[in-house]
C-alpha cells in the first residue's frame, strides 16, 4: 500500500499564497485547489454518483458520526466499506464524528477517554473515543480519515479553547497510535489528518499547529473556523494558520464556506474544502452562479427559456429552463432540489478547476479579486 | 400536419386479444402494447427525462387540470408548450382534467355546461367546459388529447351513469367540434381521444362505445374502470368494452394498473396504459420485479449487495445496491424513492417491450399466464 503524497505544482507569485497541486492516493489523483461535496449519510443528497463525475469531483466526504449510527460499521464491512456500498470508486475522506457530536447529538459528556453521547435519531447511547473513530473509518474505508476532535464553539474563552485544544492535541496522537496499530481492511492505504484548532487565539492556533506538524501526518485540517465567526476572522486566522502549516503536505480548511470564502480560502494557502452550502442552499432554491446567487422561485423567471447558466455543463443546465425549474419549485417536485443541487455541486467543482488553472497560468492574482468579488456579492435577482 | 395513424401489426391467434401495433405521431412512433408514465405535473415525479429515455419510454402523459392550474396556459405557450418546458421531444398524453375534477377539486358544480369547481391548492374558482379542457390542451401541445368527461364513481346506480354517460357524449362531440374549430398552437397535429365510460352497466357501455365509434375518431379511451370495483369486473368490462371498438385505432385503458392488470388488459384487447402505480408505489419502497413484488425496506435486504435485479439495465439496477437502497430509504434521503421510482417504471416500460416481442414472435399465450401470476403474485419477500 502506498502513502498519501502531495506534489505543489505551483505557489501563485502574484501576491497570495494560492497553490496548484495533485494529492495522490490509490484510489486516485485530487487535483487542487479542490471541493469536496459531502456525502453525509453515504450519498451527496440530490446528487446521483453520475452528476458528481460529470461536475468532475475527484473526491467526495462522509460523516463517520452519520455512518457509524446508520448504516453501521457491520453493514459497510459487509459490503466491502463506503466505496462500493455508494458506488464511489474515487477518494473519499470522512470526519472524526466530532464535529457532529458536539453540534447535532444529545447528552454529550466530555471526558480524557472520549465523549459520551445519545444519538440524535433514537436516543441510544454511544462512546467515542480516538480508537473508535478509527475503527468506524476502518470500516467505512476512508482514503482520508479525520482524528477525533473538539471543536470549541464562538466565542469562547481563552482557557476553554486551550484546555479544549489539549483535549484533541492528545486525542490526535491516539488517532495516531490507533492507525499505526491497525490495517485498511480493503486493502488500500488510508491516511490520517488531524485538526488545527485554538478558536481565535493565535497563540493556541501556532502551539496547535506546531504540535501537530512535530507528529508528522500526511496532511493537516485547520478546524473550528466558520462556526459563527465575523468573516474577517475566518480569513485572518487561515492566513494565519497556514504559515505554520508545511508546504509539502495537503491543507484541509473545514466546512468552509461560500464561492468567496473558497477563493478567499485559496488566497492564504488551502488547498481542500468541504461545505453542505450548494446542495443545502439547492434544496432552498438558492442557486450560484459565476455571475451571482440567485433565487429560482423568482418570479421574473417564470417566463425565463433560458438555462440557470448557458455556459454550465450539469444535467440541469444542459436539459431544463429556468421556467421549468422554478414550476418544480412551485409545485413542490422533487425534481426542483435536485436539479438545484446537481447545479450548484457543478458549479463549487468548476470554480475550483478554473482557480487551479488560473493559478498554474499565472493569472490567479488578476482574476481572482473580481471573481470572488462577483460569486460573493449580491443575488443576480435582487432577493 | 399528419394524423394520428394505427399500424395493426398482429393479433394473437392462440385465444386472447393481444394486439401488437404501432402508432403514428409527428413527434414518432409508438409501438405497441405500451406502458406510458405519469408526469402529473410537468415531471414523472422523482425520474428525470434521462431515466424515461433510458427506459425506453415512448410517450408520457400530462395532466390538464395540474398543468392548467400550474403553471397555467401563459406559460406553457410563452415555452412553447409542454414538450420543450418539459425536455421531452417524444409524444404526450394529456388527460381532460375531469378525473382530477371529480376527485381532487372541492365544491365542485357539474351542469351540462360545464364543471364548476375550486382548485386543491387555493381554493380559487374555475370553470371548464369542453372547450376549455381543449384550449388548456392546445396550450400543452399534447400529441394525444382527451375529451372532458365525467368519471361516474363505483358503485353507482344506473340511472346515474347512464345520465352521466349522456354528458360525456355530449362533451365528447362538443370536444371534437373544438378541435376542428382550433388550431394547434406549435405546428404538430393533435389527436383527440374520447372516454367510453357506463360503469358497470354492459347497456351503457355498448351504448357509449357505439356512439363515440359512429363520430370516428383517431382512438379510444375506456373509462371510469380501476375506480374501486373487483378485478374480476375491471377484466370483464374491458374485454366487454373492446369489441365494440375498431380494429385499426388504438385502445387506451385509462389508469390501469398493476403489472399483471397491464398484462391482462392486453390479453382483452386493450394497447395503452397509464398508472401513477410504479412512482407513487416507489417512492413508498416498494418495487416491482419480474420475480414478483419487493419491500425494500425489509431488513432481509440490509447486507444484500445485488441489485434489485440483476437483469435490469436501469440506473438504480446498474448502479447501487439493494442494501444501499434500503439504507437511503432508512435515513429518508431523496436519492431512495427517485431510484426506486426509476426501477419501477423501467420495469414497466420494459414489460409492455417484452409482451409486445410475445405477441409478434407467437408465443404470448404460452408466456402471458404464468408472467401475469409471477408479477401478480406474493411480494418475493413474503411482506
Amino acid at each position: 500500500m502506498k502513502k498519501l503524497t502531495f506534489d505543489l505544482l505551483k505557489t501563485d507569485d502574484g501576491g497570495s499564497k494560492a497553490r496548484a497541486g495533485v494529492i495522490h492516493t490509490e484510489r486516485g489523483d485530487i487535483e487542487t485547489p479542490i471541493f469536496m461535496p459531502v456525502g453525509t449519510r453515504a450519498t451527496v443528497r440530490g446528487v446521483p454518483e453520475r452528476d458528481l463525475h460529470n461536475a468532475g469531483a475527484q473526491i467526495i466526504l462522509g460523516n463517520t458520526y452519520h455512518l457509524y449510527l446508520r448504516p453501521g460499521n457491520d453493514v459497510l464491512i459487509s459490503q466491502g466499506g463506503l466505496h462500493k456500498f455508494a458506488s464511489w470508486p474515487k477518494p473519499i475522506l470522512t470526519d472524526s464524528g466530532g464535529y457532529q457530536v458536539f453540534s447535532l447529538a444529545k447528552l454529550r459528556k466530555l471526558t480524557a477517554d472520549g465523549v459520551t453521547f445519545r444519538s440524535h435519531i433514537d436516543g441510544s447511547s454511544h462512546f467515542f473515543t480516538p480508537e473508535s473513530v478509527i475503527e468506524a473509518q476502518r470500516a467505512i474505508g476512508s482514503d482520508i480519515m479525520m482524528v477525533l476532535d473538539e471543536c470549541p464553539p464562538h466565542p469562547c474563552e481563552h482557557i476553554y479553547a486551550k484546555n479544549s485544544n489539549e483535549i484533541t492535541m492528545k486525542w490526535a496522537k491516539r488517532c495516531q497510535v490507533a492507525v499505526e496499530n491497525s490495517e485498511p481492511l480493503y486493502g488500500k492505504h488510508q491516511a490520517l489528518f488531524p485538526i488545527v484548532q485554538g478558536s481565535v487565539y493565535k497563540d493556541l492556533r501556532e502551539y496547535s499547529a506546531k504540535t501537530l506538524v512535530d507528529m508528522d501526518f500526511e496532511g493537516y485540517a485547520i478546524g473550528g473556523l466558520s462556526v459563527g465567526e465575523p468573516i474577517p476572522l475566518l480569513y485572518e486566522f487561515t492566513d494565519f494558520t497556514t504559515d505554520f502549516l508545511p508546504k509539502d503536505k495537503p491543507r484541509y480548511l473545514m466546512g468552509v464556506g461560500t464561492p468567496a470564502n473558497l477563493l478567499e480560502g485559496i488566497a492564504r494557502g488551502i488547498d481542500m474544502f468541504d461545505c453542505v452550502m450548494p446542495t443545502r442552499n439547492g434544496r432552498n432554491a438558492t442557486i450560484f452562479t459565476r455571475m451571482g446567487g440567485m433565487n429560482i422561485k423568482n418570479m421574473r423567471y417564470i417566463n425565463d427559456p433560458r438555462p440557470i447558466d448557458e455556459a454550465c455543463t450539469c444535467y440541469a443546465c444542459t436539459t431544463y429552463s429556468r421556467s421549468y425549474i422554478r414550476h418544480l419549485f412551485t409545485v413542490q417536485e422533487m425534481l426542483a432540489p435536485m436539479l438545484a443541487s446537481i447545479h450548484n455541486i457543478h458549479f463549487y467543482v468548476e470554480i475550483m478547476k478554473e482557480a487551479r488553472k488560473h493559478i498554474l497560468d499565472g493569472t490567479w492574482s488578476a482574476w481572482y479579486p473580481g471573481m470572488a468579488a462577483t460569486v460573493g456579492g449580491k443575488m443576480v435577482d435582487g432577493q
